[in-house]
C-alpha cells in the first residue's frame, strides 16, 4: 500500500474516525496514485473499498494495486458503501462535506440504518495534498514544460485580424500533440479593452496591431496542472500598457524574492499588493495573488491577504499579480512557483519573459 | 420576467415552497437564459435574487434583465443568501439536494438562525428541461451542424499512422473555427480493440489500415451540447465488424421507429436490447439505449429498460445502441432525435452514415 494512504489512517485516528469516504475525484486520484473516474473511495485500516461500475472495473483493476479492493457497484453505489461499512464494523466513517451532495448523505444514513455514524470532515486528503513529493513535481514540470512549447508556437500564430477563439483553438490542438491530455481549464484569450476582465471567455473579436493580447492557459498532463499567464503585444507597444506592465512585472519579482519556507502567505500577497498601491493603483488589481496548483488548478495554498499560514517546501502555487483598467485594458503576470528548502524555484521562469 | 421562471412559481406552490435556491449551473442557465457562471440563484415570487461576485457582476447585469435582482457577494455566499431570505420573509425554502453539498446546506441553516426551513427537492427544474423550447431546439440544431461539419472534415483527416489524439485535437481546433465554445466532453477516439471500451480516452494508438475507428463527440454551442456516434472504417472492412455494425444499425432503425409522443421509454430500449440479443449477442450491449441532451450532455429523461415514462413532443434524446466485444472491437452508432407532435425528427439523421 502506498504512503499516501498509510499515512491517512493516523489523520483518521487523530480525529476520532476509524474510515473516511473521499468523494472529491482529485483526492481519489492522489490515494490511488491514477486518473480515477465515476468512483468513491474508502478509506479504513479495516480495508480500502473502490466503488465504481461496470463502465469502468477494468481501468481500475490495472491501476488499484495492493492500495484498495475493487468493488463494482452497478447499483445505487451509497448502498454499495452503507454495506461496506456494515461488513468492515465501522462505526464512525468521515465524510467529505464540500464534495458530498446533501442527497448522497442523507443515502449512505439511510442505508447504514444506524450502524455507523457520518462526521463531517473538510480539508484531511487537501491539506496533504499541498506538499508535492518527486513524482508530482515531474509532472508539474511536463506539464510546464508543454506549457512553454505552446506559449513559444502561439507566438508566431498571433498577429492582427486573427480571432480569440482561434488563438484558443490552436492551443487546443498544439497541447494534445505534446502529450497534454486537455487544456487545464477554458483557455482564456483577451485582446484590446477585453484583457480588462480577468475573466474574459475567448470570443470572436479580431487581435489589432498596436494592441496586447492577454494569454491565461494550462494543460493537464497525466492529471497535473499548469496555469500560467503572459500578455503578447502586437506591434509598437503604447507608454500606458508598457507602464503598467512593468508595474505588475516588478510587483511579481518583489513578491517571489520573498517567498521561503515559513514565510506567511498574506506576507507575499502584501508586498505585491502594496507596491501596486503606491505606484497608484490600488483597487485595480482584484483578486487574489496566487492559488495552488497540482491535481485541480485551483487548491490550497491560497495566497491572499487573510492567509496567515506559513509556506513549506514543495508547495507548488502561482503568483499572478494585475491590474485591470476598466474598458480600457488589462494586465496580469501569471508564474508557477515550488517552495525548495532555501527559497523558491520559478518553474515557469524563462517561458516568454 | 420570463416564462421558465412565472411556471416555476406555481410549482413551488404545490410543493408548499415560498422559494427554491437553485445551485446546479445548467438549472440557472435554463431559468436567466444566459450562461450563468459561479452563482446561485434564489427563485420566489417574493423577488428573485441572483449572487454572484465582483468578477462575473458586469456580465450578469448585462443578462439578467427583470428576471433576478443582482446582488454581488464577496463575502461568504451562504450568509448572502441566508440575509436575503431574512429580509424576503421566507419561511419554506426548497433546495436542490442532490446539487447542494452537505457543507453548503449546513452553511444556510446556520446562518438563517432558523428564521425558515430548508427543504431537501430534487428534479423540480430539470423536469421542466426535458421538453425544449423553440429558441433551445434552434441552439441544438445549430450545435449538430457543427458536429456534422467536424466529422466531414475528420473523415479526410482519418488515415493508418495518425494517433488517436491528434484526431481528437483537430476535432478539437475544427469545431471553434465553427463557432462552439468546446467539444460538450471529452473526445472519444477510440481505435481498433479499443473501442470495446464504450469510454476509452483517446490515447498514443495510431490508426490501422482495416481497423475501424469509433468517434464520440459533441460541441458546446451557447451552452447546448451535442453529442454523436459515429464509427468510420479504414480500408477493407472485415467481414465480423461489417456484420456487427448493420446490426447495430438495424437496432437503432428499429428503436427510431418506435418513437413517438406516449411511447414508453422502456420500450424504446426494448426494441433494441431484444433485436440485439435475437441476433446473439445478449450482453454485449452493456449501457442504456440513450439520454437526454440540452444544457447538460447527461440529462433526463434516460431511455433505460427500468423507465416507464412516456416521451412528450420536445423531448431530445440519443438513441446509441452498442456492441462490444472485449478485445476485439466495438460498434456504437448514436443519434440525436427530437420527439414532434407525430413521432420524431432524427437531428444529425445525415451526418456519415
Amino acid at each position: 500500500m502506498n504512503s499516501r494512504l498509510e499515512s491517512t489512517y493516523s489523520q483518521l485516528k487523530q480525529r476520532g474516525l476509524d474510515s473516511l469516504l473521499v468523494s472529491l475525484p482529485a483526492n481519489i486520484s492522489y490515494l490511488t496514485e491514477s486518473l480515477s473516474r465515476d468512483s468513491y473511495l474508502l478509506v479504513s485500516e479495516k480495508g480500502n473499498i473502490y466503488f465504481t461500475d461496470s463502465r469502468y472495473t477494468e481501468e481500475a483493476g490495472s491501476f488499484l494495486k495492493d492500495n484498495a479492493k475493487l468493488k463494482e457497484c452497478n447499483g445505487p453505489v451509497f448502498k454499495c458503501i452503507a454495506q461496506a461499512g456494515l461488513e468492515l464494523g465501522l462505526k464512525r466513517m468521515g465524510f467529505e462535506e464540500r464534495h458530498l451532495a446533501f442527497a448522497e448523505f442523507a443515502k449512505i444514513k439511510e442505508y447504514s440504518k444506524g450502524s455507523f455514524e457520518l462526521m463531517p470532515t473538510h480539508g484531511i486528503i487537501e491539506d496533504k495534498r499541498q506538499v508535492k513529493d518527486k513524482q508530482e513535481i515531474a509532472k508539474l514540470k511536463k506539464a510546464t514544460r508543454i506549457t512553454a512549447l505552446a506559449l513559444r508556437h502561439i507566438r508566431k500564430f498571433l498577429k492582427p485580424g486573427i480571432k480569440e477563439v482561434e488563438v484558443a483553438a490552436e492551443l487546443e490542438r498544439f497541447i494534445r500533440y505534446q502529450g497534454a491530455r486537455a487544456s487545464a481549464f477554458d483557455i482564456i484569450v483577451a485582446s484590446g479593452h477585453n484583457s480588462s476582465q480577468p475573466h474574459h471567455l475567448s470570443g470572436p473579436r479580431k487581435l489589432k496591431d498596436k494592441e496586447s493580447v492577454l494569454i491565461d492557459f494550462g494543460v493537464d498532463f497525466q492529471g497535473y496542472k499548469s496555469d500560467l499567464t503572459r500578455v503578447f503585444f502586437l506591434g509598437k507597444i503604447k507608454v500606458l500598457v508598457r507602464k503598467v506592465y512593468d508595474i505588475v512585472l516588478s510587483a511579481q519579482e518583489l513578491a517571489i524574492k520573498r517567498i521561503r519556507p515559513g514565510a506567511e502567505m498574506a506576507e507575499i500577497d502584501r508586498v505585491a499588493r502594496e507596491y501596486i498601491a503606491a505606484k497608484g493603483y490600488a483597487g485595480y488589481f482584484t483578486h487574489n495573488l496566487g492559488h495552488g496548483f497540482g491535481l485541480e488548478v485551483h487548491e490550497d495554498p491560497r495566497i491572499s491577504a487573510r492567509e496567515a499560514s506559513a509556506l513549506k517546501p514543495g508547495m507548488t502555487f502561482t503568483v499572478e499579480p494585475g491590474i485591470y483598467l476598466p474598458g480600457k485594458f488589462g494586465i496580469r503576470i501569471e508564474d508557477m512557483v515550488l517552495v525548495t528548502r532555501k527559497g523558491c524555484e520559478v518553474l515557469s521562469g524563462s517561458i516568454n519573459k
